[in-house]
């Protein structure tokens, strides 16, 4: 058989990065953990870590069997988007949840996040420094909207694919595109008050 | 010491009532569940469930500990209101949340409905048969912006009390109704499309 571009060992050796990784997560939480302790437990060295993954953040990603590296994905759609900025983030966040195969490891995180202290508190952190700081930088938007744009996505997830509210659960992306961007919008860009109004935001 | 109204061994038999109502809801879901079947698996007379407790709605209510009847709860707001009926909702639901007392067997809802099928299952046919039906009917909205409405309301409390994801998790209930509710506006009442423009909704 023909020698492929990975060294003998290396899937057992990711993997065993992965449960380091895992274990570094759950007891630290996601800031606590750094690249150097996940190498130290799994008895590697660092710049293997790097060379397997890339950045923590990255490690979580695939720690956590993530579909595709967050801050890549809001890259995609916050920092690049012409035209509908809330439009665009429905439909991104939408079309990563309706692929079971991606949604998977989503819901099995979601449900962690609402049962198991240890793991509340790494995603916790890891949305918090990941997730909403680059929601925050790129979008131009305060760390309080962003927390609450990623509240009514979350809620859809939890509705439509956690609990399986009807019907909810069974529209499809167009109609939650339609009925939901106005909302996010509202939340992502705040309404201007009317001449003569005085500022409430 | 005097006696009081209620006779003895009346709590004891509140809760046999309340235990096998859980039993029932997790086994048959909300719908398949009936006061008959309550009484019978407690070994009490159907009437008596109806005396502590009224309907099947208010079984559940007590069987899951919340702090009031949906039912009546969503009249007050959404029957009575008079003025901005988004901001009402974001109030209301706000206030029934900031209660840690109240809280605490509502966290433990939105927890089981997330993790355990059976308890899921009840939750979500309650959610639907009971809170969204009343919603649509009362607030003359579709039941999907019902459900999606919804979605808005427990995606605050996934992130602001179950992850608890900062900012979300320690801003004042003020910001919230300022940021949240042309959210919800948006979600209640579609705004109108401009003139000459085609509708979408």
């Amino acid at each position: 058989m023909p020698r492929t571009g990975r060294r003998p060992g290396a899937t057992q050796t990711r993997e065993q990065i992965l449960d380091a990784a895992r274990e570094q997560f759950a007891d630290k939480g996601y800031n606590g953990t750094t690249i150097r302790g996940i190498a130290r437990a799994a008895g590697v060295d660092p710049a293997l870590v790097h060379h397997f993954f890339g950045t923590k953040e990255d490690v979580f990603t695939a720690a956590m069997q993530l579909p595709l590296n967050p801050r890549e994905a809001l890259w995609r759609v916050i920092g690049q988007s012409e035209g509908d900025r809330a439009e665009t983030i429905v439909r991104f966040f939408l079309s990563i949840w309706e692929d079971p195969e991606g949604r998977a490891p989503m819901l099995a995180m979601v449900r962690s996040a609402t049962t198991h202290e240890p793991a509340t508190r790494a995603i916790r952190e890891f949305m918090e420094t990941v997730i909403l700081n680059h929601v925050a930088t790129n979008a131009e938007v305060s760390p309080l909207r962003a927390s609450m744009m990623a509240s009514q996505l979350f809620g859809m997830v939890l509705l439509r694919h956690i609990i399986g509210v009807q019907p909810l659960a069974s529209a499809t992306p167009e109609e939650i595109v339609q009925i939901y961007t106005p909302a996010l919008r509202a939340v992502l860009e705040p309404p201007q008050p009317p001449e003569g109004a005085s500022e409430v935001t």
